[in-house]
C-alpha cells in the first residue's frame, strides 16, 4: 500500500543524476518519490526539460524549502553540485529529513584535504564524522548503521575503488606503484552546458582533463588507506571519451608475489560473495562499458604481465548508475533493510 | 508461482532482437523464459556472445528442434531472419506452440507481392490468412483473437504507421500525396558483419539507402490501405543514421482542408485514448528518438504549413523495442488478456 | 611572390567557419591572410582556443577595427553571426575593403522577408542590391562581376540549391510539390554553448527544430523563384543528427512528365559540365556525407518512383566547407578570376 | 613536369591505409601514382568502393603482378596486412622496385620474437637486416641511406615512442617502470568486417583488448632497448574508443630525479628541434586526438606528479596519418631528400 512506502524528495532533480533517480525510483517497490526539486526551474514541469518523462513523472517542480521538502517526504536525495551540497544538507539535515548526498561534500573526512581539491568551504567536522561513505560493497555494516546522512561516493572512485579494494585488502599489491588510467563518457559532466561539452569538441576526439588534478583523487586515496591501514598515493589521469555514459579504470600496479589472473579471479569472487552488482569476468576477457549501460553492475577483468611482474585491472561502470544514482539506491536499499536490489533489476541495455 | 506463468522461447536469442526480448521477459510478472534458442550458437552460454549478461541468463542455447522446444515451451518468439521463419513457423505450429514472429515473413497478406519484395518464396496463403498483423494500437481486437501466429510489424513500419494512422482514418491528408521520409539507428540492421555495418563506414557519416525499394514498402502501404478503405502508395526512403538505436519518420502530406497543429493533437490524443505507449507532443515541440531509448513508447508531433497546406508529422520509436521485441511483448500482453504493459514498464533511459 | 597576393582579414574566426577559412587560406597560392580578428578575444593567440593550428597560425588575434583591417587587408572574409555582419559589413566597405559575408544578413533581397524570417533589422536596400548571392555553381557570372560585396549562401541552401536547380531549369518537376527534407551536424550550430549542442543531448539522438521555421526557406525559395520565374513555396524540415560535419538534404518532387533517373543524370551533368565541385552519383547509387568530408564537394544522387511518379534528390555537402568557407573561397576565386579550385583541392577525409 | 616525378604504385589500396596514401600522394609534387593495386578487387575501378574519390582517381585496380607493377613504377608502398607483406615484399624488390612496407612484417628484427607475437613465418633474416625502421623522428639518417626497403612503424608504436624516446634518451625515466595505456579509434582495425568493427557494439562503448598481447609490444621495447643501450620491457594495454580516427598513448613511468612538466617541454623541444611534425604543448594543456585529425602531427604533452614522483606522458596521432600513409609518405621525403612536408602540410581538419 502507498501508506507504507517511504516518502522521498528529489533535490537537484533536474541534472542527469535527479533524472536517474526518478528512472529508478518510480519502479522501487517501496518508495513513493513525493517531490521533485530544482532551484532553477520551480514552477516548471520536469517534462518540460525532459519530454522523455511525458506520462512518467506529472509533478511540478518545487523550489528548495527544507520545511516543504520535510513536509513532503522523509527522506532526501541531494543531487546538487558540490559546494551547494555543504550549505543545503545541513538545513535538510535540521528540517528531520534523512539525506543521501550525490555531491563530493561528505566524502572527504579531512576538511584541509577537502578544500585543497575542491575550492568550497568544507561542511563542519561534526557531519563530516556524521556521514557515512556509501561505498556499497566495502562499507556495508557501516552503511546498514547509518544515522541521518549517507555521502556516495563519486563514480571514477566507486570504479576504481571496486577493482583495487580486494587486492590491497589481500597485500597482493605494492601499494605504492598504483596507477589509474580512467575513461569517462561526458555525462559525468552534467548538463551545464560549456566548451567542454560541445558536441563539435568531444565527438570523434578523445582528451585528458585535469591531469593528477582530480577530486576524486583524495577519496580514492582516503579509502584505500584505510583498507591498507597506512597510507597509499596513486597516480591518477582523467579522459573523456566520445560516449554518454560509461566508466573504464585501467589499472596497474606491481605485484608483491607471483599471483595468475585466475588466483586473482577467486580473490574477488570471494570478497564479493553475495554481493549482486560486482561481476568478475572469465580469464582472458575484460568489461566493456556497453555491458553495464544503464544498470548498476561494476564488471571487473584481469591481466598479469609476467614479463614485469604488474598486474592490470579494468573496471566498469555506468558513471550515472553504479556511479551515482543507482548506488544512491543501493545505499538507501542497505540503509533500509530492504532487498539489496530492491528498484534496481534492470538489466544492461544492450545494444 | 513459477508454475503458473506462460512458458516461452526465444528462437533466435542472439541476435539484437532476441537479447532484447530477454531483458523485458526477464523481469515480466507472467512469463518465464524456458528456452533460449540458436541455430549457430546451440551449446554455447548466451554470456558467450554476450556478457552483459552474466548472472542474469546462465541458461545454454539449444539448437533449433520443435519437439524439444515444445516440450519446454508453450509459446515461441521467432526473431530470426526473413526466410528463416516462414520454413520454421509452420513446424513450430505443428508441434504444438503459438508462435509470435518477428521476421517479416507473415506480414504480407499477398504472396506476389511478399516475393517481390522479399526474394524468398512466400509461406502458404492458409498461415499466411491465420497470420495477425500485430500492430497494437490499430489492430487490438485482432490481437486480443489471435489463435496460434501473430506477426510482429517491422520497425520502420510501425513507426511510420503510428504516425499516419489517425489521420488516413479521419481523411484529412490526401491518400496520394504520402510521403516518408525515415532514419534508422544501425541496429536495425542486426549483428551481422558487413560493411554497411562497420563502425568506421557508419561514424560521422549518413547515408540513403534501398531508396523507394526497402521491404516495409508493401507493409506501410497493405495497412493505410485497409485504414482507407481505397489503394494507397506511398514514396519511403530509409537513411542510416550514426547511432545504434532509434527510429524517425518524417512524414508530408497535402491537406485536404484546413487542420491546425492543435487538431491534429486532439485527433491523435483521441485515436489512442487508453493506448499507454503512444505518446503526443505539445504544440510547438517534436520527438527525439532518444527520448523513448530503452523503452516502448512511440512519441508523435506534428507541424502545419499554411504556406503550402502540408501537415509534417513526426514519429520516433526504439527500433528493438516499440519496432521489434517491446511490440512483441505488447501483442504478447494484449493476446493473453494481461495488462498491456506488464514487464514494458521501463522509462526511456536518458541521456 | 608574397607582395603579388591578395591580403586578406577573417574577421569573427574563432568560429568554426573563421578557423575553417584559415585551413583552406594557408595553403591558397594567390592568398596571404594578414589578419585573424575576433571581438571576444582580442589579443589572445588564436592557438589558445584552438591548439590544433600550433605551428600554423602565429598571429595574435585582432580586435574588430575597420580602419586597422583596411590597413592591413584588401579583403575581408566577415563570419559574423547573423545581425552582426549587417552592421559590420557596411564599416568595412567605407574603410575600403572588398568583403565576402558568411553570415545571412545580405542573402535575402526582401528586407520585410529578413525581418520576418531573422528578426533583426535588415541592412540598407542600397546594400542589399550591391550584395551578389554566391551560388557559385548557379551564378558564376554576377560572382565574376562582384563589385564590393559578395553574399555567402547557408549552408542548407548550398545543398538543397545545387540537388533543385537544374530540374527546376528544366521544368521537369512540378512546383507547387517541392519538400525538402534536410539532415545536419552539429557544426552547422556553431561553436556557442547552449543545451541544443551538448553532448550528451545529441549523441545517440536524432531530431527536428525549426519545422517549417528555418531561415533558409525563403533563401532556398528566392533562388528556385528566380530560376523558375514564377514564386515557388517549399515545405523544409532540418534534423540535427548526432555526426559533427555534414549536410544532406533528401529532396522529394511530382514529375511534370515521366523521367528516368538516366535522364536526370544527364540534365544534372549538362547544367553542371565544367564545374569541379559537383559529382553526379551513378545510377543506384546515392551520396553519403562522409564521402564529401572535409571537401568542397557537393555530390547528388537520384531515385525515381514509378508508382507515384515522383523524383527523389539526394544532395550532400560539408556543411563548413561547400556550406561556408570552401564555397566563400570557391567565390573569391571566380571573383578574383583565378582557378575555380585555387587552395580547395583537399580530397575528403575518408574514413 | 610529370616525367619528373616518381613514379610510386599502391598496393593494398583498397583498405583504409592505402585511401590514405592516396589521399596524400595526389597533392605530392614529387610523385605521380601510376598504379593502384587490390588483390581482391582487381579490374574494379576504386570509386565503386570509395565514392569519394570520385572525378580524382579514375584508374582501375590492378592485380598483384610484380613485373607489370615494376613496369609501372620505381617505388611501391604495400599497405597489405602483416603475413602478406612478408611474402609480396621479396617478389617487388626482386622486380627492381623500391619498397615502403606498412605492415608489421619487417620491424620487428629478432625472428622468433616476430613468429611470436604475429603467428606467421618471419622474413628471411636478410630482408630483415636491409630493412630500415622508419621512425622518422628517431631515424631519420638510417631513413636518408635506405637502400631498397623501408619499413613503416605502427601506429600505437610511433605514438608511444615520440612520447618515450627522448626521456628514455636523456635516462630521466626508470626504465623498469614504463606503463602504456593505449586508447584507439577503429579505423586501426582495418576495414575488414568482424563484430569487433560492428558499429552497434562500438558506439557508445569502451573495450580492452590484447591486453598485454598486442603485436606492437616487441616493436616498442626493440626501439626503447635500442634507445637506452639497456633492454626495456613496458606494460601495454590497448583500448577501443568509439572514434574512427586517432591513437593516445597515456605513458607512466618513475622519474630518476626531480624533474618538472617545463623542464620535460624543454628536454622534447631540443630532441625535436628542427622536426616539422612533432608540437609539444605548453604547461598545463594536453593533446587531444581531434587536433592532428587528417594531419601528420604528433602532439605531447606533460604532468608530473611530485606527490609520487611520476610523469604523466600523452601523446596522440592521427593513426592512419602519423600511424601509416602519412609517415610512410615523410619517410620517403627523407629517404628521398625532399622536403620532410611535401605533400602533408595539410592541416588538422577542426572541428
Amino acid at each position: 500500500m502507498a501508506e507504507d512506502k517511504l516518502k522521498v524528495a528529489i533535490v537537484g532533480s533536474t541534472g542527469y543524476g535527479g533524472v536517474e533517480l526518478i528512472r529508478f525510483l518510480i519502479e522501487h517497490p517501496h518508495v513513493e518519490i513525493t517531490s521533485v526539486i530544482s532551484a532553477s526551474s520551480a514552477g516548471d514541469f520536469i517534462t518540460d526539460g525532459y519530454p522523455h518523462l511525458q506520462g512518467i513523472v506529472v509533478q511540478q517542480l518545487d523550489g528548495v524549502d527544507p520545511a516543504q521538502i520535510a513536509a513532503k517526504a522523509d527522506l532526501a536525495f541531494t543531487a546538487t553540485p558540490s559546494g551547494v551540497s555543504s550549505k543545503l544538507v545541513p538545513t535538510l539535515l535540521d528540517a528531520g529529513l534523512q539525506v543521501i548526498d550525490l555531491s563530493g561534500d561528505f566524502r572527504i573526512q579531512n576538511r584541509e584535504e577537502y578544500e585543497a581539491w575542491y575550492n568550497h568551504p568544507a561542511p563542519s567536522q561534526q557531519l563530516l564524522q556524521e556521514a557515512v561513505y556509501g561505498l556499497a560493497e566495502v562499507y556495508k555494516y557501516e552503511i546498514q548503521r547509518t544515522f541521518r546522512l549517507l555521502s556516495n561516493p563519486g563514480c571514477y572512485s566507486t570504479t576504481s575503488l571496486l577493482g583495487l579494494v580486494p587486492a590491497i585488502a589481500a597485500g597482493w599489491i605494492k601499494s605504492d606503484s598504483i596507477i589509474i588510467d580512467a575513461k569517462s563518457g561526458v555525462s559525468g559532466a552534467g548538463r551545464g552546458t560549456s566548451l567542454m561539452t560541445h558536441y563539435a569538441e568531444i565527438n570523434e576526439n578523445l582528451k585528458a582533463y585535469k591531469v593528477n588534478k582530480h577530486q576524486h583523487i583524495p577519496e580514492i586515496e582516503q579509502v584505500l588507506t584505510d583498507v591498507a591501514g597506512e597510507e597509499i598515493k596513486v597516480t591518477f589521469t582523467t579522459h573523456l571519451v566520445p560516449m554518454t555514459r560509461g566508466i573504464m579504470s585501467t589499472m596497474y600496479a606491481q605485484l608483491n608475489d607471483q599471483y595468475s589472473v585466475d588466483q586473482f579471479i577467486e580473490l574477488y569472487e570471494q570478497y564479493y560473495a553475495g554481493r549482486p552488482f560486482v561481476r568478475i569476468r572469465k580469464n582472458g576477457t575484460w568489461p566493456a562499458t556497453k555491458e553495464v549501460l544503464g544498470s548498476n553492475y561494476c564488471d571487473i577483468g584481469f591481466a598479469v604481465d609476467e614479463r614485469t611482474n604488474r598486474v592490470t585491472i579494468i573496471a566498469v561502470t555506468d558513471n550515472v548508475v553504479k556511479g551515482a544514482a543507482g548506488q544512491a539506491i543501493q545505499n538507501l536499499n542497505l540503509w533500509m533493510g530492504w532487498d539489496e536490489t530492491a528498484g534496481l533489476k534492470m538489466s544492461p541495455v544492450y545494444p
